[in-house]
């Protein structure tokens, strides 16, 4: 393991070099514990795994916050080992899902640029401990974090104690490829000085006393890859309503012809648009996001985007591959930062990105369920899609119309969980069509969701529910008995619709 | 009339002055016309007085945005003479409300921070014509809010042709107590340069090229006095849980001395929320607020508050007065800026501000409902508290656990709208007593909110329900057959409560 020394230029740490079981001592029963990762990616490894080894022989439960989610299914193995009392902001593991959802880990699921304030302000206990994985430490001491930023600097700042874990796996190219920006604390604190996407604000690395640094441990666990759906038939409609629509909406002079910076949620319909942008004719376009696919770095190969900004890169295993070697090419056109600055409201209004994420469900009046099956079993967590859609210059939703065969209508009277209100919804999008809701009341959503976004097998019933709802009344009219019939219908027979 | 000529300091404007029925002339059918206005204080009135006289023999609809709510029945007027064919953002009349409960009236309940932006960028109409209520036009052309600034500002930007309505009722003392700072568009534009509530950002007044100016029309008629309901056993009580909880915030170090800036939205429980700080041990308190009361200069002739900013100055007959009056002691301590700053999440994350807003009702995972009575009628609108409720450092909110005499839980299994989600809320109170939600999990607020807030005619059932929704599974428990079902139950027999 003593072949990664070199990373650690400030050599008066190498005395703090152990091995994960002897850092794992230092986590206690009952503390809360900061660790690097967002997306998948940029996690420690070693001392997370080490610790839930330990915690199967010596029980103790911490509270777990992270940028985002994990990969190499460490909240699997920390949830197996019934080792998490507590997790935030985000979780994306099956196996820990359904603990959360048997409701024996307390899983409290923010805005992704919240948790960092909310430490920083005593909102929320600040971290006895934090687990960064780094690339290097500088000879000045700056931690250099790895494939993504997420929370870390926030969490070393305001631990105790920090464990830096040493990723040998990871191609130091991308050292300088981060921008460590930390807010300062209220009551003194100013605007935060970025204009552009490209504006670099802060330092290549975290700055901590390195007298913080309890122990540091070497890694050569590499960070999971992800693994993107195919675009199919349906994402790629997606994705041609929505590029029709941009370029009509620059034709009238109402975006600019890059579009501005944009902001897309992972999963595989976002993907599809971004590929749909690869044959389109937009060029220097722009990302202020959070994670940076595949997607983004094929269309910097393309030509099409002259700069990407988010705060991890979650990589498939190929992707991963092509970057790294070719990472000179990308080095002047992305920047990582911390998730406070990467999501913040301040920064992505002023902007006026535009942000394009996945719902579960919406309804006729443009809520949006992002997070909870059937209204009550968390998926995964709202993420950033709420940081970016309340603050979006154009806040948009993409989903398929139907789901598990047509059981499911993503489009339903109202939706069972509200994560973004019709108060933050511009634009809706299913393979069906788009909605262009700005400035409509939700009456005037309704007919134009139902007309251009629901599946045909689904149209009559939602028409039939919105008109007898119409007679009722009131500005958001609804039959209060049957709102929620469709999903309880479904709980009950697999099946949403009447049969 | 023509004795408010002095206050047109611009003396080759003099020429436009015209009557209200002359300058109606200049609305056509279709347009948009953005009005001055905010929380029923300094819109303009003799104009749209005309306007809804002109509109009963000559049928014309236009679509009106304003800051807010406007007094002196306008909207009401406006309403009857079926002028109105679509309402944006806010509005707070009970003609109108039936009108757009029927549906009849097309309302887009907004965001008070966002309509500028959203017409700015192109995302809503910009204003064919706009009406601003002044208290006069400097020698440099510059137009002087009365006493609110909401929209003014942008709209007379934005506008092809203004209409200025010099209100001579207003006292001149009011000239230099405005801060106006227009945004610029992106993607140009860097942060808004203000770090303190008490920061002057801009001029003190509205800088359009006069030519613009299309009609000047004098005012004689005198803004509403806002009548406040007094403080009852129960607001007191919801004062006092909320200052005991300040207090101890303060005395854990969570909380600086002065608790940082405050917001309240309008209503009696926030007025005795602010009274309680009148006989509190608070000092140096300040606002960066929206509308600021009669209970906002009482705290300043108490010597409690130091600085207060907002859009909007409500007040009742005899407060009004007393300002005026003595408007000499206030004009160092108060600002009125444009609702996009004052409203402005950029600067309400900056600063940290506590807001207090009043639910409608709230369910037992802290989703908020401020708008809509049983889901489906709307009461006024989100108004300010969804821009300050997503950024504030403590999002709060408060209500009476009961209305109706009992027949109405405000502590419900599913709100029946929501309008701020779990996200995004801090800490709930009623009469009953206060719920820190802080870093909890769904499961956990449930037991909280249940305990601390609500009714004790109501506890059992709601126990009752969240303990069966359990036995489901789930991060939000729910038994969606049931979720909606006091709603429904109220709307058929007037009663909440199964018989």
């Amino acid at each position: 393991m003593n072949n990664g020394l070199e990373r650690i230029r400030l050599t008066s740490l190498h005395a703090k070099v152990m091995s994960a079981e002897q850092a794992v001592q230092l986590i206690q029963d009952g503390m809360v514990v900061g660790m690097s990762g967002f997306g998948g990616a940029g996690e420690a490894k070693t001392v997370p795994l080490a610790l839930a080894d330990y915690a199967q022989t010596h029980p103790l439960k911490i509270t777990l916050a992270t940028g985002a989610s994990l990969g190499n299914k460490i909240d699997q193995k920390l949830g197996e080992a019934q080792a998490l009392s507590r997790r935030y902001p985000y979780q994306a593991d099956p196996v820990l899902r359904k603990m959360i959802n048997n409701g024996e880990v307390m899983y409290v699921d923010q805005h992704l640029s919240s948790t960092a304030d909310d430490m920083r302000h005593h909102n929320l206990p600040r971290p006895n401990i934090a687990i960064i994985a780094a690339i290097a430490i500088t000879e000045d001491g700056q931690i250099i974090p790895t494939a993504s930023v997420g929370n870390s600097a926030n969490f070393a700042e305001f631990a105790d104690q920090v464990i830096v874990e040493i990723d040998c796996t990871i191609n130091p190219v991308l050292e300088g490829a981060h921008d460590i920006y930390v807010a300062p604390s209220r009551p003194h604190r100013g605007p935060i000085p970025l204009t552009q996407s490209h504006d670099r604000i802060g330092t290549i690395g975290i700055h901590i006393n390195p007298e913080k640094i309890a122990a540091i441990v070497m890694n050569d666990i590499p960070d999971s890859s992800f693994k993107m759906d195919e675009a199919d038939e349906e994402t790629l409609a997606i994705a041609q309503h929505l590029i029709g629509f941009f370029e009509q909406e620059v034709a009238l002079g109402r975006l600019p012809d890059n579009l501005g910076p944009l902001q897309s949620g992972v999963g595989s319909i976002a993907n599809a648009v971004f590929a749909g942008f690869e044959h389109s004719n937009f060029k220097d376009l722009e990302m202020y996001s959070e994670v940076l696919q595949d997607c983004t770095f094929k269309l910097i190969d393309a030509g099409k985007m002259k700069f990407a900004s988010g705060c991890s890169m979650t990589l498939s295993e190929q992707g991963n591959a092509h970057v790294m070697k070719n990472f000179d090419r990308y080095k002047d056109k992305i920047i990582l930062r911390p998730q406070d600055v990467s999501n913040n409201p301040e920064l992505i209004r002023r902007l006026g990105t535009i942000s394009i994420n996945t719902a579960l469900e919406f309804d006729i009046y443009s809520n949006v369920n992002s997070t909870h099956v059937m209204g009550t079993r968390m998926m995964n967590g709202i993420g950033g899609s709420g940081d970016f859609t309340r603050h979006a210059h154009l806040a948009i939703f993409v989903s398929k119309s139907i789901a598990k065969n047509g059981a499911i209508s993503s489009v339903v009277p109202m939706v069972s969980h509200v994560d973004h209100n019709e108060h933050d919804i511009d634009i809706l999008v299913t393979e069906q069509g788009l909605a262009d809701l700005r400035g409509l009341a939700p009456r005037e959503r309704a007919r134009k969701i139902i007309d251009h976004c629901a599946h045909p097998s689904y149209k009559e019933a939602l028409n039939d529910y919105f008109e007898r709802a119409c007679v009722r009344g009131g500005q958001t009219p609804h039959i209060l008995e049957e709102a929620l019939s469709w999903h309880a219908q479904f709980e009950e027979t697999g099946q949403m619709k009447a049969s």
